[in-house]
């Protein structure tokens, strides 16, 4: 139990869930891994997203005056932070499926990996252990260069826009590439809480200069219901919905997350056409799990040992 | 207020506070900066230290088989998060501090920055309107490639105990590099947290291999009591402390942090030497604030409007 | 003479001129031509402006039934080619002014490079021969990853909207960085001319969107006018005026740059406030001319010799 | 209608042909396409002709003295311009060749994109909607440090006659990895420009030094003559031509460019052996037009719609 | 014996020798050549490796006093040199394997390299002539932040054994990505020889901190002496030998590589359990010999030509 | 006279001495040192010339027919090993002189590096305790991208010349921005071997195409033989010795080192004018010898505890 003091300590918490539950991937599928990486270490990745919107509310001028702009940045970096986290299972479960004569903790000496498809990159096999890495689609590292944080807020907000709707671009694109249901989970996840994203610097853009920046919307001007995996969202009105990532803070972005909904935004989709800032995080699902796998030594050449050591460290400690 | 619903709620939230609250930079110090930046974006940087516990924990295989491990390093991941957002205080603070005879408000026509000393990092004027970046001592980005996720275990835990003592050993000397007790302050509260993180990675390879790893420490060896920044947190224990950074889940960590610690960790400093799984994150401290500042437009030419607008803004909602 | 028939000749074609007449700067300053290589080869530096609409135009899709838009960014793309020359030759001036007690044809073994300031560009001595060079402040390479060619049309134009701003942002910091007036010779033009883009990449999404980008300038909220090198030029109408740079092309973007400007944006300066796609380039500068400097070997270590050889050359052509 | 006044203009102008018209390619060709692109941002690439060119020109000390060298080197940077631009057009040409079965309207939700050949660039088809970026074949951008701008006049010169080179040797590779007209029609026109470089940087070395560079040439032995989209040029005397790429400037090349071509040169082909330097620039071909393309967004998910904006947008203008 | 002279000379030599014979490839391979590129370029490649201990032994502080690590870690230095060798020719045998209705030295107008698999490395066609390079399995150049060299020995010893087990996961990955045996020669030689390295760190470790580093290894926990190209080497006993790799020097690295190996590492193979320091370097193999190649203008376009201007050279050197 | 057993083993072997001896540096000199780096860790630093070299003997093909040019490019290589090594003792001399008032080992609590000259690179402290690294002089790592191997045997031999005088051209610069007398004597005896690097490379093209590239030299057009540095090498023949860096191979280059020198490379300085072929390595000089630093804890914070177990290991493995 935590008292009600918690609420006034700090800074990163965190929870073991998964923002939305991603189903497994059918079958091994390294290329859509691949193309997957752009979306995590890319310049329009959520690396980007999380690190921009992190690094801007850190450096802040004036913060306590112009707090509703301060809250909604703080506390969309917050989400991003679930953002990267989705994007990384989603990548893992790609690598992870089920393949045809595949034994994963065959014998060495038969090299297991030699026949992956041409265009396969090679640092999920060699360096992580058919996992995720914080590079792009080319293998490149996600670089700090990709953050802007001027101090000026127009400026960074503007920033912020376009990231939004870049990121919106490339990711419509990789939907286009693969129709593996685990890459399109997430896909269909981020069209929705990304869009949520790109209104809210819009809405942050229009009530500092005028300009109705949400008659933008959506860049490019494919709306987000036909995609079967938004529109399941879109019906629960995530799409109208901001959420509080924090217990005691933040709620000041709520002066610029509400109104109502431009009905290009809306598609008619949603049982209100309402903006709602949510007292609370949403719901999350649950982790992929990924089996220990002998050929690539993780957690361990022999997997049972180590987890036969673990164990007894439980015991140990409980007894 | 949360319902206790909270606790099964997602991913990763975030309080307005700093974990430890900073003194003033009695001067502008673009110099200290530029070399706490190193902490930031460097290879053996914060930036470096949160994103390899991130990937791991994302990509661990066989969690739930070897819990203690995976809450160790997921952990100790949420932690980091803290780390980034105090170093980043730290460069702003020694980056705002009053400067004699200089007017942030004035006439841009008369050159304000024309004396900057020479060695200052030229991002911190032309990009970021002097605050941080996550960037090294070079002005150079950091960088995915920083990031080690092998997926074994052990080497995983090898190169985190050999990351969090090659970071020390850097933040040791910049300590030798300037005595800003903004910086200072910073530093030696992340003398005694990195070394908590080290000794936790000492005592986890231990359980796992039977190697006495944490009979190496300190490296290098001078320890962390002669340092008073440090030494006023270790008279508090925290040198002794593991906190939880969630209030769901990692519990098991203390199936790894615990028994007596060893006197040349100690050095005789707090008043027990039992290490201590906390069942809660530790207090923070106040965030550093930021005054607007007109000649780098930041957050505004004339923050006053921008303020005024931000004002409005709230006035409305309130209504 | 040339023919009618050239203007159905090809691609690209140069002068020999100066945008702008730049004045000589009084000083060796290398500190100053460190920072203007950020407007060079960073990220918001005229070599991206450059290459964005370079290869945006190179990639257009359907360019014949969107000509305006196809002009108008194939155009502003030729007009950057002469900013990196401005930039240059700003950078230039900046290392080759006089230098009390300098003797740049002195005996190599005086060490005549010992006393650089602080904080000198190493690149500018070793590499370039005091010169400029396609780096950032830093010295780190401009890079292609700083082209953004999406092929969405809206999304390059807010891209381009974007740029121009961070970069008129930067440039304003570095002319408070410094008051050589070489330097501020260039970026008052800078100012006006990457003015005149961001407004014209504002009314192209304006005609497409419906949406006042305009209203949102200028950003920083800080006007040209109030520069002297930039009002000299507004009072000549420049921020009123596109010049097509091309002798056979690009006259539709005049269906995009029309109109009455917005006060905002003229500060009641200039003897109009009318937008004018004006049917040629402008009137050139002389360009700067470098002497010879033995102790950097360029363009010789007897700068006479060779000289003496291409006159020879000249004269056995003539002859 | 220009006035004579024209020519005392500036800078960089450009006109709406591209060098040499190419086929259509007859088929999509991710694999050409981007072994292609190692001509456009590769190490030596014609980014790498361009801007080393450029850069050496802005920079060239005691110029008036020298003017012969000024004059080949500014002229010859002009001539790359073109040559950025049609690397370019062939991996555009290659992108999007007819593709049997493929609707790039079709339906998103179909995966239109899923059946890429294995190694495919992933940038083209995430980032760029099918058209090329300023990167080699790996993906990585090109970098401002492949520019050598040393002010010293021989040593310069001796870099770009190895460039010429070493970008002629990678040509003449990439020629055997694609037998695709469209990648070919480039290739052949750059074996043959590229060729006149090498030889034009020759001959100004011999000017100066005595050193008959031209035997050296060709590198590697194989002369153009035998490819027959070379040889093609080369009847048209293309290899003995050196275009001056300004209306007022630059005439002074022709003191280098002149005399009788090596037998090796010209291989007997061509109608005459002597160098010629043309007074004009050369005749261009068509630009390759690109169709909109619905499934990546470009111009606009319904193209239809954006041109009919421009449509209105003429009307109105017109009217 | 050495002479005595000597050893009064200097610094790097060299033979003409491979570490040890590799046996050609049975087909060309690019697949297995771009991933072998990783234990060249890579973070963990010998590069790496190489140019760790080489810095750390020029750079050390205290030499005279504290030899036996001065001569360990320079003699290992010394070794590398040989394993970048040995990778090198693993990478040009892949390449360079016959390939069925492959001619090499065909029409280039034929597009001999038009069917490379999809991933081939486009750098070891159009950069290398099919040879390898210092990059990793992305491309990317290796690079000089690989290198660690902080002074501190104990910290610079634990960086190098962390190396040495990352360097060894990764070629047991590579392993399983091929059968190829001029690949898992080159593996099972280096699995031997970098075992012993990773067993010298750990000596010097445990003799300086009291920590038995050894009882770690093998990491990860799966023996040398099933992959019967490593056993090889065992049964002869190389797994017990450290080699000096000078003349004059480095024989105190013998007071750290002695006593008696533990089971875990010998496995039970090999004639003895005892360390031993051999004074002089192992035997070396036969250098693999590529063949010219015509298509790829390596040596030349018509080989035969270079070797008869060579082959008189030579009978010039004699007469 | 070597031993034949010698010349069957293997490949680089290591000797304890510097290439030639250094003076010591008479102060710190950070400066210096940072600008030395680029000869280090640049484009055209000795890694560079040492990895090109290496690259180019390992994927030499037919190398057995063209064993002139293989044997004079492998050598050439060796000798660059020392290189690296004389450029690292250089920067370290700089890095460590004597200083007025500093206390190498004083209190930590006092900031010893707080007064370091602006401009200083901060990962000589930060990372490296005062000592070189692999980067050039804006501290940015060495690169494998500087490598070309392109396997054509004269575009490798025109690299290599290019190279060569690009690298003498810096070093040129270098020596007027210094008079520190260690960095003067590596530069001095890096002229004069650079030289000789850029004579072989010119004579190897010659014997190839009769081009005499020899006459091109020196370039920049100054000699060696007004540096004393390099005059006191001259006077002792060095520029006209090639030497053998290995005891059984490469003596065929020979038969490309002979003959007799041009007198402006002479200068009229040694006592012959013949090229000669050196059948061994040239004597060396002592190694600089570090101190240790407590304040950068090289080797060790109490650096006389580690001397002392060293020195117990050494008595233990006596006794």
């Amino acid at each position: 139990m935590y008292s009600s003091l918690w609420t006034e300590k700090n800074m990163f918490l965190r929870i073991d869930k998964l923002p939305v539950e991603l189903p497994q991937s059918p079958e091994i599928d390294p290329i859509a891994a691949r193309n997957v990486q752009e979306l995590m270490g890319g310049r329009f990745g959520e690396m980007s997203t999380l690190m921009n919107y992190t690094f801007q509310s850190f450096n802040m001028r004036g913060r306590d005056a112009i707090k509703p702009y301060y809250a909604l940045i703080s506390n969309i970096a917050a989400e991003e932070g679930g953002h990267i986290e989705i994007v990384a299972a989603a990548i893992n479960s790609l690598l992870n499926g089920p393949r045809e004569g595949f034994d994963a903790d065959g014998n060495p000496l038969e090299a297991p990996f030699k026949e992956l498809p041409g265009g396969t990159f090679g640092g999920h096999y060699i360096a992580a252990a058919q996992t995720s890495l914080p590079v792009d689609s080319r293998g490149m590292p996600w670089t700090g260069d990709n953050v802007f944080s001027s101090g000026n807020l127009i400026l960074d907000l503007l920033h912020n826009f376009f990231l939004e709707n870049g990121a919106r671009t490339q990711k419509l694109r990789v939907y286009q590439m693969t129709d593996n249901p685990a890459a399109r989970a997430m896909l269909g996840y981020l069209f929705v809480r990304g869009g949520v994203h790109a209104m809210a610097y819009a809405k942050a853009l229009e009530t500092l200069t005028g300009v109705e920046m949400s008659k933008m919307l959506p860049i490019p001007n494919i709306g987000n219901a036909m995609f079967p995996e938004a529109r399941k969202m879109m019906e629960q009105n995530s799409h109208l919905k901001l959420y509080r990532f924090s217990q005691s803070d933040y709620s000041e972005a709520a002066d610029i997350w509400n109104g109502t909904a431009p009905a290009a935004y809306t598609e008619g989709v949603g049982t209100t056409d309402q903006f709602e800032f949510v007292d609370a995080a949403p719901d999350g699902g649950d982790l992929t799990h990924l089996a220990g796998i002998a050929s690539s030594f993780a957690p361990n050449y022999a997997p049972e040992e180590i987890m036969e050591i673990a164990n007894k460290l439980y015991q140990k400690a409980k007894s």
